[in-house]
């Protein structure tokens, strides 16, 4: 790979309480983590984490996982190819991944309202797709800058979080040996990476925005595109017109890529070279199948900014970009802000499906709130659980970091659950028929006091458990039918069997007439409450 | 007090970047947060904490803290000193404390939408209001069970939570020292305090639900309301005819409350004696002004069970009982969900709203997913963020112990701020006038690098500059005009300060002019964007 040194140590092995699948569907092998319940049950549930949770995980980082053996590099990009009718080995695969037919899948994808990132670069990944009619997806941040971490730290960060959920990967590196560190990041990622090119176009010209050229981003584009980067953010919509519009904001332009391309258009006084290039930059991502990840770099970095003009003359302009990075058969997905108070959240999702034919929409949160550095990962999976609800595709995580500093381990893992919290969330509020089953699963056995399968059965199995025995540590306490909030002689769920015992053969007649009398006369009242006593 | 051993340790002096003030507002002294900004600035923040945070706070638990002076016990209650059109002293106090004015405080009350739950014996509260043209407000549980914690580490909650921004405390104690515990907690509380009375009642019948008699239960009201509680959870709307509506749930009964009432129920087939003995209960809470808080016994325990006939059928019955206290003068507040699925919770407002004319809506959470055992704070924080923007009043924190454990230290303040930032998120929703400012002014001092100003502002400053600095610990780094996120070459934020430096004079006519341009021709094509290249 590179003779960049790499401490080659992450984390392997099933997660507590579960072990790894792969089920033969449709004649296509898809892995899944098995959630083994005491009581002799399974469940499966969607698994992003590669071999790396095998049972009989043996990782060599220095190898890089086990490509795929069915790339097809000549027929086009998955876009061209649903249009053409085709059902991909990918769409095959994503299809059995997430329950449901190929067909829609296909279909999806030539509609433009959904992608498959999948570089034919980067065949060690797991095919996945982002579109609203499939489960939401959560995409985690990493890399180093230039005052921070090293790569050993970077690939083990992207395998935890893999580990706990995390749907893509973007490598945001800034500072030195960016393109070892996305070698090692690409080489051993079961998911899709993600760049913004122009950081390291950047250092290229050694920090200086002036000095960036077309020819400069071109060439580093292409080599990333050989890498493997699955989609790439470009913020080809900061136009030199629209910089005016963000001199009154609160926080300005808070998008490094669109602050980059605003100093040079500002520089030169010219049209940014992202947008005069577009064309020639979508034929560069045809030919590997590289998605768009069209960037907001005039999201709104505070509440005050949410939804003003600057932001959204910027998506208008990305809605033009749709259509002509799909006229040369390149995937789109848009990317959203950013720092929204809740009531302006769905105008968000609106405004983009209808300028941006419904492509997948791909935010950043949003906040909810700018007032709690420290808890960002809470204050933006408000905001990530609304947006994701009204029908944004993919949520880009926010760590407790955002703001202070680059997230370590812990706030990775910290993250990816409360973004994974997010996008389940509106999986359930959007009916996806998968979802309730798992809260349904833990839900009973939270009530029947299996407490080990409440725990295998949670996002964190870990931590839940910790949790749980820092006051009932003893084992006869997993099987107890109380635990310590109430105490043995207090139990709700216990007083609960009791009436479920006293109903043995279900509600008896009488109570169940009485209950429909009742509900007539409520009826009958115009749905007005009787009012038994004068005031 | 009582010879109860209680280490008399918690936590006093000012948060971190702020001093106490009070000022003296339309003749009364009001106490606020005061962040003092670097620039010479400072904002005024709403404050719970009480004198704990005072400079030269001398706090002596034995001998608890100093009583108003100035509350009035022979005139009955606030609704009905409201309704006869005055405006009580506790009513100025928080008039001045939310800067609205004291009629909109007096009329809120007379109308019910809105609660001051004060009871007479319990002096050391600072007066505040519940309602929903108020800024929402958070309640934090604390209590010590048969199993876990000491008086002193509950008390030392009490205060911990009220720094961090708890309005009310509910006390839900349910092992040894109850009565102990909560003088403890009333005597030293600048918040009101709430309780569940049915738990001590249980205590004194040795856990057996079926020996509890009206009597014993209105014995331990009399004995609370005494000590100076200010509000009551009674599960009224328990019937006996909805039992049976639960026995098909995936969760059964879960609330402690409801089920203890059901067994009872069940156990002698009549129905609640707290339903056919309503009247005389609110004659005991008028005489003291306690507050309803009427709990909702039958709520969901999962998301299979959100808003379900049981749920619904209480919830009438709740209705019922509201007008019943209201018409003995008692001020009201009706309990909510749970466990409840986001696209399901604006209903259960709209339901509330209209059977229980507007009593303010108190909701624990509601959780919108089930699967995050150990992140319940996160789960939770999403659907209060999104009920409290549709309306209720107070949310009830949830922790991450929550189905695990009981809250430690650490718990009650990671439970209290998430739910500060649902609670402000709602209010920045609703448009609340004071919410935005304080948003403005984190976000004005992070996009000018006055990272002490942005630590200061924050819900929690010590955690932010900790976080901060495990990066970037020298103190210049808190002045520099960069941070660990992108290092000193990358800045968005500076760049953007080149751009402003760019329009020193504002925007350009002929920019202006161009976008003007462009948005009209944008509306001449319908606001459909124009596609420069044919497909």
């Amino acid at each position: 790979m590179t003779d960049v040194f790499v401490d080659p140590s992450v984390t392997t092995g099933p997660i507590t309480g579960s072990s790894k699948v792969y089920r033969e569907i449709d004649g296509v092998r898809v892995p899944f983590r098995r959630v083994n319940l005491t009581n002799g049950e399974h469940l499966d549930l969607y698994d992003t984490s590669g071999p790396y949770t095998d049972d009989d995980a043996v990782i060599d980082l220095t190898a890089g996982l086990r490509p795929r053996s069915n790339v097809i590099r000549d027929r086009g990009t998955q876009l061209q190819r649903a249009r053409a009718g085709e059902i991909t080995a990918e769409m095959a695969f994503i299809a059995a991944r997430e329950g449901v037919s190929a067909e829609l899948v296909r279909d999806e994808v030539a509609r433009g309202r959904a992608v498959i990132p999948a570089n034919h670069n980067h065949p060690e990944s797991e095919p996945m797709i982002i579109g609203k009619a499939f489960g939401v997806k959560v995409n985690a941040n990493i890399g180093n800058s230039a005052v921070t971490s090293s790569i050993g730290e970077e690939v083990d960060k992207m395998v935890w979080a893999t580990r706990w959920g995390a749907d893509t990967i973007m490598d945001l590196s800034t500072g030195r040996n960016i393109h070892e560190t996305r070698e090692w990041i690409l080489r051993n990622s079961p998911v899709p990476v993600g760049t913004v090119p122009i950081y390291q176009a950047l250092e290229k010209t050694n920090g200086d925005p002036t000095k960036l050229t077309w020819e400069l981003y071109r060439d580093t584009v292409i080599e990333q595109a050989e890498q493997g980067v699955d989609y790439m953010t470009v913020h080809a919509g900061v136009l030199l017109r629209y910089i005016p519009l963000t001199v009154n904001r609160v926080t300005g332009i808070v998008s490094r890529g669109g602050s980059i391309m605003a100093a040079w258009c500002l520089a030169h006084h010219t049209e940014s070279f992202l947008y005069t290039n577009f064309a020639e930059l979508c034929e560069i991502l045809a030919r590997y199948d590289v998605t768009f990840s069209l960037g907001d770099g005039l999201r709104p970095g505070s509440i005050a900014d949410a939804n003003d003009e600057a932001q959204f003359a910027e998506l208008r302009t990305l809605g033009e970009l749709t259509k002509i990075a799909k006229s040369h058969g390149v995937q789109v997905m848009i990317e959203g802000p950013g720092h929204v108070p809740m009531h302006k959240i769905v105008e968000n999702v609106k405004l983009e499906e209808e300028l941006c034919e419904e492509a997948p929409f791909y935010t950043l949160g949003p906040l909810a709130t700018d007032i709690a550095p420290a808890y960002d990962h809470i204050t933006s999976a408000i905001g990530a659980a609304i947006i994701a609800q009204a029908g944004t595709a993919m949520l880009c995580y926010v760590t407790p970091k955002e703001h202070l500093g680059l997230p370590d381990r812990k706030d990775v893992k910290d993250g990816v659950i409360a973004y994974k919290i997010a996008a389940h969330a509106a999986d359930l509020a959007k009916g996806h028929p998968r979802a309730q089953e798992r809260d349904n699963a833990l839900s009973k056995a939270r009530f029947e006091f299996r407490w080990h399968d409440q725990f295998a059965l949670s996002l964190d199995p870990d931590t839940a458990r910790e949790f749980h025995d820092e006051t009932l540590p003893a084992e006869p306490a997993k099987t107890a039918h109380f635990c310590s909030m109430c105490g043995p002689k207090f139990c709700s769920m216990r007083i609960t069997q009791d009436i479920r015992d006293a109903y043995p053969n279900g509600v008896p007649d009488e109570i169940a007439q009485g209950m429909a009398a009742k509900s007539q006369e409520f009826a009958d009242h115009g749905n007005r409450v009787y009012l038994p006593l004068a005031p």
